[in-house]
């Protein structure tokens, strides 16, 4: 299996970047790896390894970047090469922790849609308070979707939670305002009906206030939605945790509680941090494209390339393609 | 100023409803009040006062009810009588802390919508950490809203920020899924212009995650993402409590921990308890009526007496069925 990765997307890049392939390539010994971006940075870092070709190029794109413009013009830059590479067929797959929009717009217009799928979509994997997660999407690619839409999100969703998660049966929910079958918009009230007489595993509508106790495996919704409720997850638990870290400052006595339960707290909010579970994926592209989050270190960088190797080698890819294409056989009959 | 309220909504009605009362009558001298609801059970805990009147009925709608059936069927609920004694003029504001679709059935079918106003809107005040809290609406009283809606939702939130919260030019947000002017679905782009071009102090768009840090007095959504976003607050807080109380169980040096900021830690879970800033209004609506929140206590049933009458004596219904008319007649000319 061959990973392609921009060495320079991201806040923390080429370091942590690199720090993540060097604990990688010694764990998976069957993935060889192509990084993109400035030689002499790169070699700062990374420890040598015959699986490890760099691939020299001076421009990147920035997190400031208009995505589509500098996919366009940024012939040259490492997420660009990157996704090349896999258009190419010289790499399986490919992880940036770059400009999301950017990498969205590689992954359309460089790697490409599969055949049969309308809208492509950011699909990370959330964190719950059991430490499962689950897998949402659509996070962002598209601020529009059409019902069918979400039942090709669901379709993409199950095969990724049942061959990388490893999940036989994967339950399937619809992000809702209510429980009830009737609630919500005309796209959810369209989508549930569709959800309902598909093969999957449909669970029914889920509310916002549940998510993170883990009532589905696979969680789906239009990216507006989904993204306006991952920032919102990120901005309570943000501001939660730096209440908290005040309220311990607050005297001498909360200073000392402090310190009792500093490593307990410090695994709370590792249970909050899903770059444990990779990166999101781009789901819905001709092969694997990941995005690792912009603020990943060493470790997120890792479970991303082992993340994208699992979805290379149990053919994720292809699964989606087959399943799409029977499935509009059939709508067309 | 005669506030009608329904005795028998809510998790704690009717006990917490009339406790709420006995506080307000006491320190608002020149309030009245009508209470709906099933009498020897109201007398239990009320505390006799000249300005309580109570009328009797057996009837309350519950909280699985189907809203709009519930209204139409139980002609002498609580809640209906509550609604009918506002449309009578015999109130100037009503109060329920029961199922929330009836009351947004009742006010708009009993109580009526502003001449002008095409949707009402649900307008709680949500907590910031600085403690100064939002108006954020239509938080769920329709699933769909046009461009159009959305401003009349901006109006209508400035003119409460500024009579009732006192606050003399309001910040005025559109949440978004990104802060440049072109982000987002169809419908928040277009709102993104007329808001631009009102008179309204605009901020631009805000986004979820920065929400809890305040960065507009009135933030405006379409019901279906304002719910979405609520729920998810109080779902990703209330997880996050849970965990916390879970991490002071651990060990033994937690729990003494656990012992040593106990207080502060009640007062940070009291800083995200939006019941202080009263309950959640009812916006465009003939009177003001008010949703106080299922879980009410006393002190929430307090404040939300408190919120009534300042809505009612600073005419913010008033103030909005002129604002609304001219606005309507300058987009006609």
């Amino acid at each position: 299996m061959k990973i392609a990765i921009d060495a320079m997307g991201g806040d923390n890049a080429p370091k942590e970047i690199v720090l993540g392939i060097n604990k990688a390539i010694k764990e998976f010994t069957d993935i060889e790896i192509i990084l993109f971006g400035k030689e002499q940075e790169i070699q700062q870092y990374l420890e040598p390894n015959a699986r490890v070709e760099i691939v020299h190029t001076d421009e990147k794109i920035e997190g400031t970047d208009e995505p589509v413009r500098a996919v366009r013009r940024k012939k040259n830059a490492s997420m660009v090469l990157m996704a090349q590479a896999v258009a190419a067929g010289k790499a399986d797959a490919c992880i940036s922790a770059g400009n999301t929009g950017a990498l969205m717009a590689a992954g359309l217009f460089i790697v490409g849609r599969i055949d049969g799928i309308e809208r492509p979509a950011l699909a990370p994997t959330l964190p719950t308070v059991d430490g499962k997660g689950f897998v949402m999407l659509d996070l962002g690619a598209n601020a529009e979707a059409k019902p069918e839409h979400l039942l090709q999100y669901a379709i993409m969703g199950s095969i990724y939670a049942q061959k990388v998660r490893g999940i036989e049966k994967p339950k399937v929910g619809l992000l809702n305002i209510g429980t009830e079958e009737k609630k919500g918009n005309e796209l959810t009230k369209k989508a549930f009906e569709l959800l309902k007489d598909s093969n999957l595993h449909f669970v029914g509508n889920i509310e916002s206030r549940d998510l993170l106790q883990g009532p589905a495996d696979v969680v789906v919704t239009d990216g507006f939605t989904g993204n306006m409720v991952l920032k919102t997850i990120e901005g309570t638990a943000g501001s939660l945790f730096s209440l908290l870290k005040k309220t311990f400052m607050t005297n001498f006595k909360s200073k000392i509680a402090a310190g009792l339960v500093k490593n307990e707290l410090k695994d709370l909010k590792n249970m909050m941090d899903y770059t444990e579970y990779g990166g999101a994926g781009l789901f819905g592209l001709n092969s694997p494209v990941i995005k690792a989050h912009g603020s990943s270190n060493a470790n997120a960088l890792y479970n991303a390339i082992r993340q994208a190797n699992d979805m290379a080698s149990h053919k994720v890819t292809t699964i989606i393609k087959e399943t799409i294409q029977k499935e509009n056989e059939i709508t067309k009959e």
